[in-house]
C-alpha cells in the first residue's frame, strides 16, 4: 500500500509520500511515489501516485511525453506547454487512459483491478497554484479552500489529525509538520506504509523549490516527531477529565437522565430454562 | 457503516458502539449495535455487531435460542449453559453459519456479500473475562495481553489513538475515555458513524453491570470530549518544534546530508522542445 498527502495552502504547497510497496506481506519493496516535473522559472509540477506500481510507473514515464491533439494550428497539449494546471491535469488524465487502454484488458484477464490514484499539484507561470486528485478513470477534482488537502492510499489512519489542524492559512512549515505527524500515525497502525519519505514544500510563485528532502530512519526531525508525538498525545489525553459515572463534583457527568434510550438486553433468571 | 470497540483490560471490559446504519448516503437510520445477554450472578455477555443490518439482527435474535448438539446425555450447548466464553463464541459462530445457510444464497443472487463481524466479550462464573472477534465465516480469534482490543466497522480513523494509549493495565474509566476519543475522531472524519452511542463498562468478576449508558447529543461528558480534545490536540501539536530546513539552532534539523536518496525529477530547460 501507500500513503501520500498533498496540501494546498495560501502560502504554498506541501507534498509527502512514503515509499513502501507490497504485493502480499512477503513481498515488500521500496519505490518512490513522488515525481517532479519542472521547467525552472516557468512551471513546477509534482505528482504523487498510489495503487498498482506498474500502472504508476507507466503513467509517470508517459506523462513526460503525452501530447493531446488540439486545433490544426496548435502544438499538441503537453505538461510542458500547458498554460494552466487544469490543462496539465487533463494531460495526466489522458495518460491514465492511455495506460488503461494498453494494460486494462490484460489486467482484467488476470483478475486485477486497474487501480491507481494520483495527486497532481503545482504552478504554471501566470496562474495561481492548483492541486488535483486524478482517479483511475482519468477524471479529476480540484482542491479548494474548503477542502484544501488530498490523501491517496492508506488515508484513514492519518485523516483525523489533518481534519482537525489544516486550514488554508496554516503556515507551510506547520503543515509539513502536520503531514509528518499524520504519516507517523499511519505507519504506527499500518505495516504497508514505510520509510523513507519524500517531503517537498513549494512556496507560492517560486516556480522552483529547494525544500525537498528524503526522510529516512536517521532523520533527526522525524525521529523527534516519532518520539515526542505519542508522549504529547498521552499528556493531552491525560489532561482530559476521566468520566464520573455518578455525578460527583464535575461539570461533565457521564450518566445523565435520558428516558429515550435503554440498553438492549436479554435477561434470563438462573432458574429459567431456555431450551 | 458502523464503528464498535471492545477492550479487555485487567480491571474489566469496555464496550462502545455507535448507532448509524446506512444503505447509501440518502438512507441513514439509527439502530443499536450493542446487545447484552445476562443471567445475573452467573454470566454477563455483550455482543457488538457490524456489517449488514439484516444479518446482525438475525444473529442477535437467534443467538438467544441457538443450541449446538452435544453427546447423548448432555443438553445442547447454548449461550445460557456454556461453561466458558469460548463455548459461547462457538455458539455465536454456529449462529452466524445458520444465518449464512438461511440467507447466503439469496444475498449472493442479489449481488451482496455476506458481510458481518462481531465482538463477543464477557464473563461466565468460574472463568476469567474473555473477548472474541467473530468473522463472517463463524470462526473467531481471542483478545490477548498483546492485542487487548478489537474494532469492527470503520476502524482505521480511530485506531492510532487506541494503539498509542491502551495497554492491559489501563484503568477502566481511562479506557472508556480513550474509546470515546477514538469514536469522536471517527465521527469527525466519517459521516457513516454517528450518535447515539452505547457505552458499557464491566468490572472483573461482577457478573453484572450498571455502568451502561446511551450517549446522545446532550451528554455533558461527551460534549466536553468533543470540544476539548481537538483543542488539546492542537496544543500538543503546537508544542512540537516546527521543522528547520537549514540547520539553525535546533537539535532536530530536517535537512541532513544523505547521498543515498535524490528526488525523482524531470527538468526541462525553457528552450528545450519536447514534442
Amino acid at each position: 500500500m501507500t500513503y501520500c498527502i498533498g496540501i494546498r495552502l495560501n502560502a504554498g504547497l506541501v507534498f509527502l509520500s512514503d515509499s513502501r510497496t507490497n504485493a502480499g506481506l512477503d513481498q515488500i519493496s521500496t519505490f518512490r511515489k513522488m515525481m517532479i516535473y519542472e521547467k525552472p522559472g516557468d512551471r513546477f509540477i509534482v505528482m504523487l501516485s498510489a495503487g498498482n506500481l506498474a500502472i504508476s510507473q507507466s503513467i509517470r514515464e508517459l506523462l513526460q511525453v503525452e501530447a493531446l491533439a488540439r486545433g490544426p494550428d496548435e502544438d499538441p497539449l503537453t505538461i510542458w506547454n500547458a498554460t494552466s494546471m487544469f490543462d496539465a491535469a487533463r494531460v495526466l488524465g489522458a495518460t491514465v487512459r492511455r495506460v488503461y487502454n494498453d494494460d486494462g484488458v490484460a489486467l482484467q484477464a488476470a483478475g486485477m483491478e486497474f487501480n491507481t490514484s494520483l495527486i497532481l499539484g503545482g504552478q504554471i507561470k501566470g496562474e495561481a497554484m492548483r492541486m488535483f486528485l486524478v482517479y483511475a478513470a482519468g477524471n479529476f477534482i480540484e482542491a479548494t479552500r474548503e477542502t484544501c488537502y488530498f490523501q491517496i492510499g492508506e488515508s484513514k489512519y492519518g485523516k483525523p489529525v489533518l481534519d482537525r489542524l489544516i486550514v488554508p492559512t496554516t503556515p507551510l512549515d506547520t503543515a509539513a509538520k502536520c503531514a509528518l505527524v499524520s504519516m507517523d500515525s499511519t505507519m504506527k497502525s499500518n505495516l504497508s506504509v514505510g520509510l523513507p519519505l519524500d517531503l517537498l514544500v513549494y512556496r507560492a510563485d517560486a516556480l522552483c523549490s529547494d525544500q525537498i528532502i528524503c526522510v529516512d530512519d536517521g532523520n533527526p526531525y522525524f525521529q523527534m516527531i516519532r518520539n515526542t508525538w505519542g508522549q504529547r498525545l498521552q499528556e493531552a489525553f491525560d489532561s482530559l477529565e476521566d468520566p464520573y459515572w455518578d455525578g460527583g463534583n464535575t461539570r461533565y457527568p457521564l450518566r445523565v437522565a435520558s428516558a429515550r434510550y435503554e440498553p438492549m438486553r436479554k435477561i434470563t433468571t438462573p432458574s429459567e430454562k431456555i431450551i
